[in-house]
């Protein structure tokens, strides 16, 4: 089928999306050709503006279209409480819920042993340095409850010890679970019955 | 976070197609954005081509980036055959088990009363125009073995009494399965063993 090399090529690279498998790949893909207008053409454009603009803050790791994100530039978040969370798609679960006014630092991932992870490889130097240039007074661990994530707290809060308060996400996070799969309402009283480590 | 407008854009985008929701599009576009060049990129290139190139073939609903799709045009596949199916993916996997040489015509979905689909919302008129102008002598009706696709089955089987051989895929095609949901196994051996209507 030599001029549906496109289309082939389309759903190829839509089968390595998380989440899409080869055959949700092909259905996606019938289903963006029937939309054209609606949703093949906007999210074509959507991509290349994205594509064009989106990187990582360089002071926090989360993702945005400036250098700084908003939460980094903006002044109303410096209230000394500094939010450690694996992921950006972490960050946005804990923006989504409301709960938290300071800022945060995505780490990128968590220590592996069997990775090969080690501090140099996530945006730990970076939150070290944190702490006094922006006059962190309580880093808040909020990592998931797997033993990556919990070697990852530990990790941090030997480093921070006797600089800063450190606190843990504490009720409602399920062990084994991870912070992004929560409702809003689990991180809001996980985020306020957090506990002294 | 007026300054990743664009960003949620997209996740909003990504989340209207089909086994994506909410937050396998928020994980899709981290990963899109994680790897800009390898995959964000190309995958808003090719977007743009489709977008500009793929069109329903005007014979038999296949999709392609002609007016007329190859199967349609080449001679190898004048076999006086004609397999009917519902949908494109349901064509698509029929072309991957490789077992069938001749011709298709897509419906476009499948009669229904409940919808209000009756055969001038289908393919319906095309096909029985087909049937003179391309020397059908057999129609082989891969519709899912579903109500709606039986209902669909035997108004066409109505409609070509006489004038072809009627024949549909029946063994190893589940009871309330769908097509596009076989193997390629499956598929050849529903087609080998298929029955006289
Ligand atoms: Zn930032
Ligand atoms: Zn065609």
């Amino acid at each position: 089928m030599s001029s549906t090399q496109d289309i082939d090529a389309l759903i190829e690279l839509m089968a390595k999306l998380p989440g899409l498998g080869p055959r949700s790949a092909r259905r996606a893909v019938l289903h963006l050709i029937r939309k054209r207008s609606l949703l093949l053409m906007p999210l074509a454009d959507t991509l290349r503006t994205v594509a064009e603009t989106a990187r990582e803050c360089l002071n926090c790791g989360n993702v945005g279209t400036t250098d700084i994100c908003d939460i980094c530039t903006s002044e109303k978040r410096a209230t000394g409480e500094l939010c450690v969370v694996s992921d950006v798609a972490d960050l946005w679960a804990m923006e989504r819920s409301g709960v938290f006014k300071g800022r945060y630092h995505v780490l990128g991932g968590t220590l592996s042993a069997l990775d090969a992870i080690g501090p140099e490889e996530l945006r730990i130097p970076r939150l070290l340095d944190r702490i006094p240039s922006e006059n962190i007074t309580e880093v808040i661990l909020a990592l998931s409850a797997t033993i990556d994530g919990l070697t990852t707290a530990h990790y941090i809060a030997d480093q921070l010890e006797g600089q800063v308060r450190l606190t843990s996400l504490a009720q409602g996070v399920p062990v084994g679970g991870e912070l992004d799969y929560l409702d809003d309402g689990t991180i809001t009283a996980a985020m306020r019955a957090r506990t002294t480590l």
